[in-house]
């Protein structure tokens, strides 16, 4: 029995194959490049019963991800986030069997620690030193803490209005961090540059294959959560889109593995913001890939990506699983982020919430019926958005009597 | 089989007795309850093999819990928190075998989560409607969080400088908050009168018994985690004391119910600051109480409690456990905070960072072996404290490249 089961990696455009003993960025071609394993050797090794003696992290399925040698794995706990019947918020929307998959629940307080956690064990397991990204925060912040614990050296460039918390993590665990004065695209290029320069791993989303592994779990352990059994609709707000297209895949690979239905595939809902919704655009139009987004802007700043390098794969998905993309206003997002916290007492964050605002608008016009199990993805911890919530509170003295509730 | 084998209600001081059918606050002779569960039917009924079927949170206890009703269960999938070697940091300071509990992986980032989910879990069983408790912030946070998902009012007075997140998360959740120019014992005043003048339940530290029930499911995760073979040392940051005078009970239930030696009892040590010791000093003292302390400060924040209503307890775990009590300054809480995240990728809050410093002094003067396995328990996610963190970066413009790193 092997620890992994990798194969080789691929290319969804133009079908060459890679290695996975070297390091490999993207495509020659361009593409990024995505994990293959050896499905009928997992087939006959592999079985769920199995993971009832795991412990309640994402390298429960570890036959299913990249780290070859188990001393490679570079964990903080990550995975096996809850899965939250949301009665109340759900009544709301006209939903009976709404559910969130809470990935506040995580290190670094973002389901970005999922993509980091593989992708630097990968990283260390390929004799990586330093890796280099661009961020709208939360992935370098979970880049820069698993770094660390492997050992690994990083250099993170974030936009200035990246959420703030986030650069403490970045600075407190060592990373070489910039500040630029503008959006991801730029400190996509400045990296580039240094990568370039200076010889550095590449971790940026989709320019090494192995983040996706890490994103990928979540399907995985939605799948597990509802035994086997898969939910009919699954949100999930969409910046680079890299959990969309983790989820699809580790899917497909259950189905496979014949561990899940393999007629019935989730409808997958591509969130954006109305200020920033590339991929919408694309799916309105019947495309294939999306259009950069011009002057991109929204409160949810996780998916303020103005064209994602896995466009065209993120729209296949949607379209294989006959699901679709839709944008929300930031003003629904900040409503439906108030409205859970009341209704269920979940803080969330702005993408999270994004991707209920679209729960809410798609049953509204029938999209997703009444009796549908309906798992929205809320990718991170509202404690890492503390602008979200307004604070206007009385100040006593010691002295001071507090009133009668009304 | 029952969901919960809670038999009643029990002082540890004057052994009065009283039902859980009803609500009661604290015994008549002023000390906190404590619950007590029919163990001799869970010998008969619950076996640790039940487990592997359970999910990871902490109802995979129920029952060793007070919730009799299922139904009554609110939950946002707190428990089963990771437990991480930590070798590198452990090197650092000597010790081979050095554990962290992340309680920062658990709703709202704060291990109060684990009490605020029993208690009001309970509170709503009871037929509660409004709670009331003074707070240091995370405690109010949590608290208002899970009222809210129960349908339960709350009303919440925390100190001017109590972390600012936790203001906003008892606002989102709908929270009653105010504001004390003061400490959280001039907040217990407050809450006291009210619930004197208006009957609220009183939800104060130990003033209701069932929030240290779920605090105590750390220990009973500390023992599962360790496969049933429990470690040598648990270092708890101390404010109030319930979680650590929840893991000794959690550990006695535990022998009682012959699932771990009922030789080996880890040693507790009581962590404290220099600037907030009463703990320390009484034990010093050989008391078996401890005085309020003068001028409380401490950077902290949520160990800074002048004077626990179960410091009796406290003691007494200590003494029957063959631990300690121990205070460290703050210049050490904010080194070892520092360590910890360029060493292991961790970011911790203060009171996790004053265990680590105190592990590191027992060893250093031998109270500790350097074989010994040590789990310290930190208490929340690191993200919470961002003021621990300063920033000093470049900023870039759009056009600007990044130097060679050294």
């Amino acid at each position: 029995m092997k620890y992994s089961y990798v194969s080789h990696l691929f290319c969804p455009k133009c079908d060459c194959t890679y290695g996975v003993q070297d390091r490999h960025q993207l495509c020659q071609c361009g593409s990024p490049l995505l994990v293959a394993y050896d499905m009928e050797e997992l087939k006959r090794d592999f079985h769920a019963d199995v993971l009832k003696e795991r412990s309640p992290d994402l390298w429960r399925y570890h036959e299913l991800l990249p780290v070859i040698d188990e001393k490679n794995v570079v964990s903080l706990g990550e995975g096996m986030t809850p899965m939250l019947k949301m009665s109340t918020l759900g009544t709301d929307m006209g939903l009976q069997n709404l559910y969130m998959k809470d990935e506040g629940l995580i290190p670094s307080g973002s389901f970005k620690s999922r993509g980091a956690a593989v992708g630097v064990s990968k990283a260390k397991e390929l004799g990586v030193e330093r890796i280099a990204m661009p961020t709208n925060g939360n992935a370098g912040a979970a880049w820069s803490l698993y770094c660390a614990r492997a050992g690994l050296q990083s250099t993170i460039v974030m936009p200035l209005d990246a959420p703030e918390i986030t650069r403490k993590e970045c600075l407190a665990a060592g990373a070489e961090l910039y500040l630029v004065d503008g959006l991801i695209g730029d400190a996509g290029k400045i990296v580039g540059q240094a990568v370039a320069d200076y010889g550095f791993f590449d971790a940026s989303t989709l320019k090494e294959p192995y983040r996706i592994e890490g994103k990928k779990t979540m399907g995985l352990e939605i799948a597990e959560q509802f035994h086997w059994e898969v939910p009919d609709v699954i949100l999930y707000p969409t910046g680079g889109g890299v959990g969309l297209i983790g989820i699809f895949k580790a899917l497909r690979e259950l189905q496979t593995l014949g561990w899940i239905d393999s007629e019935k595939m989730p409808r997958l809902v591509a969130v954006q913001a109305e200020g920033c919704a590339p991929i919408v655009k694309a799916w309105e139009e019947g495309g294939t890939s999306a259009e950069p987004w011009e002057n991109p802007s929204t409160i949810a700043f996780g998916i303020n990506v103005a064209k994602a390098l896995g466009d065209f794969l993120i729209l296949d998905a949607i379209k294989q699983s006959n699901g679709c993309a839709i944008s929300v206003s930031d003003e629904l997002i900040m409503q439906e982020l108030k409205t859970a916290a009341v209704c269920e007492g979940a803080f969330i964050c702005p993408e999270g919430a994004a991707a209920f605002a679209a729960a809410r608008t798609l049953r509204k016009n029938g999209w997703i019926g009444p009796d549908e199990r309906v798992v929205v993805l809320n990718t991170g911890a509202g404690i890492k958005y503390p602008d979200t919530i307004e604070v206007n509170v009385p100040i006593l003295s010691r002295e001071d009597q507090i009133h009668r509730p009304n």
